[in-house]
């Protein structure tokens, strides 16, 4: 196991209790070279090629940004202990039509609540009144725009504010496909 | 002042005992296309130009990301209050040649631990041995790197997740410079 994952898994651990350990900040550049900023739910960490790994819409801004630029980065701020991760991601987009087993994985894991958000209509656009956003499809199958997103980790820009000075280190993947340590100046 | 504004004082206040009114994420994008996501800390929002506004390092990556392509993106989560801000902005970096009287005012506030970071040698540079980094100079006065950026917020994409259906809106300025809202799909 590489390093930072050794530490993430600990920080993940430290922090199941906290909402920190359910999300993080995921970074994109749309087409016109802007930066893009959001919170998005942590789904899984996949072990094979160390990928963080969360559901979307195919309608939403993320999915255009990501198929013109892949690459991203997500950032990770644990307030419990006190520590950051900044991971330089590779992203993979898949829908229904890229990988059916995937889809329907991951959308067999969502709660109702979750399933809902992928009725109520295309994201960004006006919402017409202020009625609920009623839902009366059936939800056992997921919708063609449902999608599953995973962030391929090259690098990692570990910060760890606790203790003095604080603890910075990056990890990145070398020619032989391991992974580096070297500690930095905060 | 404008309907975001009012929001984000209430959160603020909401979360003043939380960690998370104190920091948040700022996206930018390097001088290759590519995406940087990292916390940095809240000093002030700025009545005047809606600008949120932190202090920085002219030798950090960031500086030299934002000087090549000043729009970002800072994403503000709330896990309280379970709201979420992303601002979309436009930098100003000031150093001490830009604005001494900016510097100045923002190295005052700064406590002594703060102030100590801005000595620890190059950001990113490899660090030479485990010892602490001493810091020996005289920090009365703010060092050549001291930098402080300004982000003045262009529009915002607000969300509650609180009751169901969530509650997004859009905030922009419209062409005469007034604050226009858009209630939008979550």
């Amino acid at each position: 196991m590489s390093a930072w994952k050794q530490r993430l898994t600990k920080s993940l651990h430290q922090t199941r209790n906290q909402p920190e350990s359910r999300y993080f900040q995921l970074a994109t550049v749309d087409t016109q070279g802007v930066p893009e900023n959001r919170t998005v739910v942590f789904r899984q960490l996949e072990d094979e090629d160390y990928s963080l790994v969360i559901v979307s819409d195919t309608r939403s801004a993320k999915w255009e940004s990501l198929t013109h630029q892949p690459m991203a980065s997500i950032c990770w701020y644990f307030s419990k202990t006190r520590e950051q991760y900044r991971f330089t991601v590779n992203a993979r987009c898949y829908n229904r039509k890229d990988d059916k087993s995937l889809i329907e994985t991951y959308w067999s894991k969502l709660s109702d609540a979750g399933r809902k958000q992928y009725f109520w209509g295309r994201p960004s656009s006006v919402r017409q009144n202020d009625a609920p956003l009623r839902v009366s499809e059936d939800m056992t199958q997921p919708p063609e725009h449902f999608s599953v997103m995973k962030f391929r980790v090259l690098a990692v820009d570990y910060l760890s504010l606790q203790g003095n000075p604080q603890h910075r280190e990056k990890h990145w993947l070398d020619e032989s496909g391991n992974w580096t340590t070297q500690p930095i100046v905060p």
